[in-house]
């Protein structure tokens, strides 16, 4: 694995989390600012570093010169107080890295309405900074929460003129605390390829779409999905600046690297004992694939009877009839693999063109017991 | 219990099920044709009976002679071939009752994309006409298909002039084939009150609106759903024919009675440990309210939460942002009742003054244990 230049991270124990297991990180851009594109949750409901980062990434108009990251604690529904958590937070860091606080974002993780230990992370923030390396793997420890492994991925690319690199690093669905709220998926993609800004949005805007918004675990939106893009602009290749190959190779790469790290989350989703490819062809339009596609994989129904092992077409029908998409006599609608841990489902509407491809896992008892059974 | 006057029911086997339960069901209005409001459900795909009988009831102006109810075979997702069933069966009695083909309607529940055993149903009508009687057990029987129990409710009414009475049936939730598709909704509401139509068709919505479409079990709306009211104007009672004290009567008993029924099917929801009543008050419109009662009803988080007896107000925020309710600071929210058999979840959003209360089961490995083990 190579790490893409002009980035550093660490990650280390602040005591936020009980266990005493990794819970502070910090990315740095080492080399000048990093231009960041950023995607936020839709949920209503937002976390305090949520709020805070859209208004910073408007402000700073998407440069970036360093990242915050806390797991054990999502400092959400914590009012006007978590607000001046994630606040303080940032400005402390920033006083100590020299820039001006605008450049500084923080992402969160954990459990929901409970105050974010401030103190702790402010006497973590030297311990932090002493601990930057190239190294990823204690930056991508320290953001994990009931994931139960690690989740990198990473590639190599050769334009028409030098190279670059593209790591990522993801977490997404786990347990810990008594009252966490789950299935946060917190990306970040770091890039040192030389690419316009309008090209950075446009390809992490489309790799984005094929990957972390086509998966499902169990349905439920976090209030702290965060996915950044950051690019360095640090490698010895020529810049990309126009939609020719060189912006369809790194398009292309970002696209497995993100598709990569998402399809890590669902193996590792809660309880998850199967794989579920769910691939809705012959549609009329884009949106209504992906519709159907989805309603299908959060089908609690069809869910179970994967887990099951059960051919039950039945509820697939219902799921996509539910979802207002008709379903007409001529369907193919098949599953396979069941007995397998990777299951496929294909629905063919022979009504168009067009398709999606969603992952999801089955709902099985050890996903409820997971999250039923509390210390 | 009264049954109303001007009903005849009957149920028997017809050996649709391979148990041998009873799975036939009549209706007969007994004194001329029974006035009918009908509702049906709102997936895409809609079952063959229900596409006939939304036809039916238009061309008869909702007039209806006799129902024919047959559990163990959805007849949904059948083609034109499941039309054809239902229309012949429907066209047998029709000729059998020596009535024309329009005023008699058909509804099923079981198995979706199975082939209707025509024939059985058939063989079976005379047999199903000479069952006919006051009683309406056999009736309340045949409908069942997973469900543990036989649904029934009815209450008695004093009017100004002489009394009338309400009886109501419904089925809901259940596995008994191998494919089964579940969850769905079979009701039938009978009264023997005096009443317009355009009453009855407001007392029967504004009653449908606070019971059955208040509940959710899994989320998962049927192809099959069908809800009938059906009076046969033969009371004593004088006629109600405007909005006062009479017509208050009737509807608020019409609404215990749908309540009553929409509750049992909760309480009989698979695997079913908890009954949950979730009310979200404070909200800003009515529309809202009902929003944000079935996010949280609907959230497995949040349903195996309650299983699990564990006070987790995390998961309910999390729910109503997903759904686009914002959910203020000073937003009260309480979990009661969490060691009982009756949980009660209640949102105070401080935000205006309409409310809604939604009924629902909590999530349980016994629940994955019935939609997975098969035959």
């Amino acid at each position: 694995m190579k790490v893409p230049k002009g980035f550093l991270f660490s990650g280390i124990s602040a005591e936020i989390k009980r266990s005493g297991k990794k819970d502070l990180g910090l990315i740095l851009g080492s080399e000048g600012y990093l231009e960041c594109a950023g995607y936020f949750t839709s949920n209503e409901v937002k976390a305090a570093p949520v709020i805070l980062d859209i208004e910073k990434l408007r402000k700073s108009q998407g440069r970036v010169k360093a990242v915050l990251v806390n797991s054990g604690n999502a400092n959400c529904f914590t009012g006007k107080k978590g607000i001046d958590s994630a606040n303080s937070s940032c400005n402390r860091l920033a006083f100590k890295l020299g820039v001006e606080d605008r450049f500084v974002l923080m992402s969160s993780t954990g459990i929901i309405g409970k105050r974010l230990p401030l103190s702790k992370i402010i006497r973590s923030l030297d311990n932090l900074i002493n601990s930057l390396s190239k190294d990823v793997y204690s930056f991508a420890e320290s953001i994990l929460t009931t994931d139960t492994v690690k989740k990198i991925s990473s590639k190599e690319i050769k334009l028409s003129k030098g190279e670059a690199r593209i790591l990522g690093t993801a977490k997404g669905s786990g347990m810990i605390y008594p009252d966490l709220k789950k299935a946060t998926l917190l990306v970040f993609i770091f890039t040192d390829v030389k690419i316009t800004r309008a090209l950075l949005n446009k390809a992490s805007k489309e790799a984005l779409e094929m990957s972390f918004n086509s998966i499902t675990v169990d349905g439920c939106t976090s209030t702290n999905d965060s996915l950044f893009f950051f690019s360095s602009n640090q490698s010895s290749s020529g810049l990309v600046n126009k939609q020719g190959r060189d912006f369809e190779i790194f398009s292309s790469a970002l696209k497995e690297v993100c598709l990569d790290l998402a399809k890590k989350i669902v193996k590792d989703g809660e309880g998850a004992g199967k794989f579920i490819t769910v691939e809705v062809k012959g549609v009329k339009n884009k949106q209504l694939a992906k519709k159907a596609a989805f309603a299908a994989a959060n089908s609690s129904l069809l869910k179970t009877a994967v887990y099951g092992e059960n051919r039950n077409t039945g509820r697939i029908i219902q799921a996509l009839g539910q979802a207002g998409v008709s379903v007409p006599p001529g369907a193919k609608i098949s599953i396979s693999g069941l007995k397998s841990k990777n299951v496929r489902i294909s629905v063919d509407l022979k009504q168009g063109n067009d398709s999606h491809i969603v992952y999801t896992s089955d709902l099985t008892p050890e996903y409820i017991r997971i999250n039923a059974e509390y210390s």
